[in-house]
């Protein structure tokens, strides 16, 4: 297949096209900008626009068979500071190429959503695909609202489309801004000899999940013929304070770590349950959290080297 | 109370405009223009402009201790049409709404939902309000889009917000475009001595709601403390091919009807449980769909007369 990957000079996105390319597919990109940890991929086409705009859109998907929808302007931590701009950017955005998707005839598409926060505080846990979603903050609330979109162009418009909600992502190549991704930020504070903020008493349990087992499970589902939600997650559970104890065996020396006030926006416990995606794919994550976080370690040693 | 009625021009609007004046609260409307059926009320002030313009919002919102929110651009049969514009005009503009209040520290709001949309399939018959909001099409992901947001704003910035989520209210002064509210349509071309059209076999069950009673629980639900959703309609459910028969007994002469193919995004029944808003509010119908009918009959009649 040649595959749109929208999104696939980000860490997730980067990922993907590696995966892609793996399974023998033809991968284009399109991305506001190249790759911050690596040069262009030979072989991978790609162009540089924003997503939101139909002129590049267009051009973008002549040839294409398949979409993989991974772009997005705003992180859970922050687009409830502007939540006018989320739903101008990314549901506008994503609407926008949906409609240009029917124009011109390409019916598949992958979306990238949250397993994190399209379902807001939960009833049981694992989380199941078919638990009511009541995202709290606007990052879920625009991806419950493009699940949405996708579901009726389905049924509508002929699409054929595929949503993972993706639990906690962490691995080589995350931006490390201080606003998503624990682990790295985590990792990174603690090679700098920082102390590590949590907010809260450390309880917080989430389900983290290794970039190369989220990009293999995208690359099976955009091939497969299946539409409809899946999530993707390690399918268990580990508690921040947790995270700190592997950090530091990974890194070999103690921590220090300041506990600060708990976020209203954090619900207790978020684990998925990922039985949908293991009995149509056939997948199950291979990277644990000590060796997953191993591999992150020396990555960022990797780049303090390189760059330090 | 001194209540902001947006959209208070307009059908549903209008009779909640009337029922807050008879509970004793001052009204100030905000609509893009005047009643098309009746003359400015005394004693009403009437601000003529955008929802979507906060230039207006903020004049509007001075002096004011609470907002009820029933406008909308798009009725569910034509927002698919268009979903950007839905988007744009409605989740955007209550978004810059919502925004505006919080700048001028008013926080109570009541939002006029959709109980016929935000649902989709139902699960189960009647439906409670903490059934999953799974919407199939524009208006009701839109819709479940802004109570989403209405409960974030909850949590993180001191905003009241109620929902009210309306099965299909029908009555005095809807407007018969042919596009919302069957009785008043099928009324309608009964008495222009038309061929009534019905999608399906006509089994689809809907929960008709007189506009009335839905005036009344809003005015009750604005002045209470209550916040999160409540369903609206008279909890019982009526077959379209009733509708008709009832119609014939109301007009005293046969109806001609044609059907036409089933459309997709119909759900076979959907009615509301009401208990909620029983319980906590003490609100009950009163008004019966053959009463009801009746009246708007009497009123189609007083208007073909006037305009005929």
């Amino acid at each position: 297949m040649k595959i749109l990957v929208i999104g696939g000079c980000g860490f997730i996105g980067s990922h993907i096209v590696d995966r892609l390319l793996e399974h023998g597919h033809t991968v284009k990109v399109l991305d506001r900008q190249a790759e911050q940890f690596r040069t262009p991929l030979h072989g991978v086409e790609y162009v540089f626009g924003d997503f939101t705009d139909s002129a590049h859109i267009l051009e973008a998907l002549t040839g294409v068979d398949a979409v993989m929808h991974l772009a997005s302007t705003t992180v859970p931590g922050t687009a409830d500071l502007d939540p006018s701009a989320d739903v101008r950017n990314n549901l506008l955005g994503t609407l926008s190429l949906l409609e240009s998707m029917t124009r011109v005839g390409v019916s598949r598409v992958l979306f990238l959503s949250s397993g994190g926060t399209v379902y807001g505080p939960p009833d049981v846990v694992p989380i199941p695909e078919d638990h009511p979603l009541r995202p709290i903050n606007s990052y879920g609330i625009v991806k419950t609202a493009i699940e949405h979109y996708l579901q009726a162009f389905e049924a509508t418009r002929g699409l054929s489309p595929i949503s993972v909600r993706a639990s906690n992502p962490y691995g080589p190549r995350q931006g490390h801004t201080g606003v998503q991704g624990v682990i790295s930020t985590f990792l990174k504070r603690a090679m700098a000899g920082e102390q590590i903020e949590i907010w809260g008493d450390g309880s917080v349990v989430r389900d983290y999940l290794h970039v190369c087992d989220l990009a293999e499970v995208c690359a099976l589902a955009i091939a497969s013929e299946k539409t409809g939600p899946y999530n993707a997650g390690f399918g268990d559970g580990t508690a921040l304070t947790r995270i700190v104890d592997i950090l530091r065996e990974v890194i070999g020396r103690d921590i220090s770590v300041v506990f600060k006030p708990a976020r209203k926006i954090d619900v207790a416990k978020s684990v998925l349950d990922v039985t949908r995606a293991r009995e149509d794919f056939g997948w199950t994550c291979r990277i644990g959290l000590r060796d997953g976080m191993e591999d992150t370690y020396r990555w960022l040693q990797k780049q303090a080297v390189q760059h330090g």
